[in-house]
């Protein structure tokens, strides 16, 4: 007899045979207003028989290709640093393994400790940052690895040029002239642009990390800090059609769903597909 | 003393003066995800009350044409071919009498039926069909006769060239490659070349069927498989003002709304004011 | 052809042959704390397809009693004193017609006009109320009419000792004073010392005014202030098999049922299973 | 790398190993109210990680007893009678193995196939019942095998006086004289005397179904057919402390939670602890 | 040791030092279909901290002007003309100590006393009206002071050419023939010619009245009467940034917020930027 | 000018003259399960205006006693142990004006620093805890200042037979083995036996520290880690009426409420009135 088997749609591939990796992460501690992404990954994996597993946008087929689900990491509860640490540990095994990580959060610094895992190996590594927030302070209410820090730790291990930042639509004044400073790149408001960045680094290593409250909170309500004046699932989809220009992306995350947050379902629905579309995008990377 | 009336609307002629005849139909039996579309029509009818009889798109009153509703059918629960055969008699009957019929889903299947009806009248039957899915599958899970199959059931009946799918962002591979192959006319993803379309057509019976979930969840969570990328209401709004240079339309249908599946009730006011504009569609057909 | 029929669970008699005269009053417009209540009727009619037409409680059957479901009363919006007449005038026409009125409110102050009506027909009429609140105040925010005076304008009409209250457990000191002071019987919190009440008054004519948040916000979430601290339904459906040994009971409202409050819609199925109780009662009176 | 395990709590032994094997039931077809059981299973065991595994109630712990969770069945998705025979077959097969099955529904009519295989092998098979509703329906809406007559189908296999029912409130007049009559044992409203009813039965294999409808909605709104006027949460717990004295428990199932009627959640956990205590139920049975 | 203070995102300063002065009217008298706006407030208060005090749209910090919220106003509740008396009074004093009023609804019909106020100190206003509803009935279910009036109410005290009306998309026909023959002018639909009015009456003193229903119901479930074909919250933000070309900006508000309609709680926080962004506008007048 | 003022029901006394301190912890940091109680302190603020003043229970009126709300603490987010220290000195200081503290959490943690405070002014402390859970745990997940550890941490202060505890239902083994062991006083499941130890521990100085999940979900939905079996809110009620037996209550808590959790809003409504008889029980204290 069969164990219960609850993977996302089709990623029922064993570990050694799989090009992509998919795993969750579900912390949810340092978030300031809303919280709840800690369910987010097998929320997304029980509402993923709602999903077909062909993609007509990329016309491929999630059953052809080998992806496993390793499920949500065991992380000890409240303890973010160490966290942090089997996050990054997870991640240097599947890049020793040369395989693709596509993680699920839990709140966005979750994406810290995989950026510090792919620099290791990637030294010139790029980000594309999709995000309503800029995540650019130092530090946030005393705290250096928060939700709202996240990509300025990234920046930390990356520098100046490397950092392309879209949809940024809140934070604090002195984050918005960081970017301003040329720090980082960042499009205020949509994705504007997106072609011409994709286009100068697309022989670089990219990873891309996707806060799904860049999507207006008419299609994305459940997300802890939803901001009005996003970009429409339409436009997400198209920034993921723009992705298959880049020619070595190393990884991807999708941050910030909170299902208990819209009782619709329909944030866990977008998400779901959000995610078929970016393991199929991973699929499409020479190895 | 007057008995409880809560037809649609201002929908409150009697069946011999009335042009068009609005009936519901509470089939909910294949639903594959999330169900309740079984609910749709009675809920629009109280939620009526919501929405003014006056349409500023198309510059008339519901009050000044004359309507029927004969409310939800009387089916045998959970009997598919019976509950089918009974929507047949009735838009038979509805043909039969010389008036239009506008029927609301209910599942997709529903439509079914009401085709097989039309397409005796008229042989040379044209579908426009909205939807974010292809329906084109030949049987699902077991069944021909289904919400998934629906489409190619009334393709069967019709014959190449004769569906015109717009919206559709969802289904099998094979689904596109039906249509790709040149059996049904597809748009993927949105309503472009409607106009040509309704040019190309406008001079032959046209039956109108509208899947709600061809609208974007975010304008529309309550349905049972909300597809995100998906249109806006303003979209639809155009396509039933498209809709006017039609000059035979001789029926239409609203499905799958799922009332209880959007407890901001949205979904419902959504397909209340739909109604609304494609009720007045038909009374602008000539007799 | 039928037209649409969304009558009450089974009461689909016509005026004529009715025993009980089912009507709603869509009235909300004193209510202090959440409104909503106008939408109670038509909620409770779609509902009751929900529940069964035979009682286990009284082994009897609505489907063999004469009802009449007359529906919303076509009220002037935002006119109080208006509307209040013309429930009055409904319901003198069916006292007259020596009919027993069911009312589904609606605010409270729904029952005023009709025991207004009922007590120049019965001018030795006694009310049993069932509450959290104590509706005694002499006026409310500058106004004699309102949902929170409903009892006292009743108390007017009726004088000392006609007015029983029960569940009482919210309101201003002077309120329980006055009860205190013997002008009402007040039980508070609980329905203790129903039997006696009705033995004592069993011969009178008897009207009885549910205020359906006397049950505890566990089971009734879904009215304007929810009160913590009633009575169960196993409580409330015990007091109606008790209702049985009154002789003369006159007619009865169920009131304060604000349906949107409550997502989960049970509020709404326990009007209902409430309302095919009451309407029982009512058919157990001799003519 | 292990691969995604969302396994109820704590129910992650191997097949061989397992004294008890719980299983869930997808289907959700003949359900005439508000459908949604299909996803009990696996929101049970999403939402189990909030409960802890040491039951006080029975001083024993999950993780000191061997069970495997097999998961939902593969079932043909709207072929009623072919789902059946698949759930037939996994018990079959799950009885031979002697392992104890623990069944979560679905729709209760999956019930009446885990009773057919375990009366092949205990024919002298007691049940014992817990619902609001009869349930003993010769047919439903034309149909023979429904949620409405599962119960009648069970009888139609063990005859007179083999099952107890509990808790009934609502159903058909001729139903609830079917058990007048004598064919069942059936106590209205509540469980007294489910003692008496141990005792009597306590040496014969029992089968035990539960249709958590059978508590109030106030602290179960996430079922199809709520029923107010149900126990309470303290008197199922308190049944399945008397249940320990039955000899032979030989399965038992927890069928028609409706999780996404409840956006609380608060349904989910209490079908979740209940499940807790039935399976350490199943573990205290000699093997 | 200091109170509980809840004002709005930092708008701490004292009265007598503040420029812009926000206060809430929890009127919610006249509204025909669902109620609620009367918590919108504090509802907007309580969910402010969820929202950044600096705005990447006008560049410019709440935290660096002075702003005081002096709360609900409070209102005999129930009492219409008393209520707008009262906060007529509060706006004639904040006038009178230039002071710029930014106002909360409240039901739409508070708009009216607001613009009473102004018109005695701005003979020559203009007022800019966004709104899903054209608001110009003359009475409304006999009623002169209506939330379906307001403008009409506003226009007799400015009368021709100084009502700019834009995203109109339901009223009775004889409101879109009052826009057409000229008494006020009406963009249906949209907000196009935003810009052309604002250059026409950017000298003139001019109120902005932004009833929340003119965004897609899509981005503002939570209100009273919505109206699917609405504009996005980019559409209104860039109205927000056009309104910086008025030279005379002389107070503003936002009405209809109905908190409870929407259980995500997305719409309230809309409100929230909304209203930092309305409160920066009046900030940039000159004193 | 007032400014905006937020306070709990009628507790709008300056800190000088009040007898009572109420004050909110928005700490939820170290939540395991469902997180959500940073925001209970301002939703009960608001939700109080739909709570009367009096209470029918204790006949006093919230009106004639002096009570100052001092809001919620400013703590430094994801800071527990700063948290925690400021809470205790906040504690000190209203212990030091001989004030009685009345706190809302929060997640139970926060109990705590309010003990520890405490403790030091009165040696001799005893603590009525009322929980569905043990919190006896000696760490959590690696923490030893935990919400499920805090009574534990309680115990380090005060030793053996000082606590204890009622309608406890869930933890681990260990933890009702402390218990059984002598070290608390534990009384499983409900209240009974509370009498007796009041009368036990009536002249000693008391804390009374209520985690609101000591509710069934039924009536508290709105909490963290939702535990079926609870109390109803009538034994919560008569809990509150036995303290006033008690001579010296030097101080009390609510915890746990989640508001967003409960969309019908219940659950905050009754945190608010628990809160009103807790704050009238301290009132009753001699000074």
């Amino acid at each position: 007899m069969k164990k219960v088997d609850l993977s996302f749609q089709s990623c029922k591939a064993e570990y050694p045979e799989s090009k992509v990796v998919l795993f969750s992460v579900p912390l949810d501690a340092t978030t300031s207003y809303r919280p709840g992404t800690r369910f987010a990954g097998n929320a997304i994996r029980v509402e993923s028989i709602g999903i077909e597993w062909y993609s007509p946008y990329k016309d491929m087929d999630l059953k052809e290709h080998k992806t496993v689900d390793i499920g949500d990491l065991d992380l000890p509860m409240g303890k973010v640093e160490e966290s942090l640490d089997i996050t990054y540990e997870v991640t240097k095994k599947i890049l020793k393994d040369n395989k693709l990580p596509m993680m699920i959060g839990g709140e966005h610094l979750v994406t810290y400790p995989v950026v510090k895992a792919l620099v290791e190996k990637y030294p010139d590594l790029r980000i594309i940052h999709l995000d309503a927030h800029t995540d650019l302070r130092d530090e946030f209410l005393g705290r250096r690895l928060s939700h709202a820090t996240v990509i300025k730790r990234c920046y930390d291990e990356l520098g100046d040029n490397r950092i392309f930042q879209f949809g940024i639509r809140s934070g604090d004044k002195n984050e918005f002239e960081f970017a301003k400073n040329g720090h980082t790149f960042m499009q205020k408001f949509d994705l504007e642009g997106l072609d011409n960045i994709i286009d100068q680094i697309k022989d670089y290593p990219v990873y891309i990390t996707i806060d799904l409250d860049v999507l207006d909170p008419a299609v994305f309500p459940g997300t802890g800090t939803p901001e009005p004046g996003g970009i429409t699932f339409k436009e997400l989809l198209d920034a993921t059609i723009k992705f298959e220009k880049l020619n070595h992306v190393v990884g991807a995350d999708l941050v910030e769903l909170a299902p208990m947050l819209d009782s619709s379902n329909v944030s866990t629905v977008v998400a779901a597909k959000a995610l078929r579309e970016m393991i199929l995008l991973l699929h499409m990377q020479k190895k």
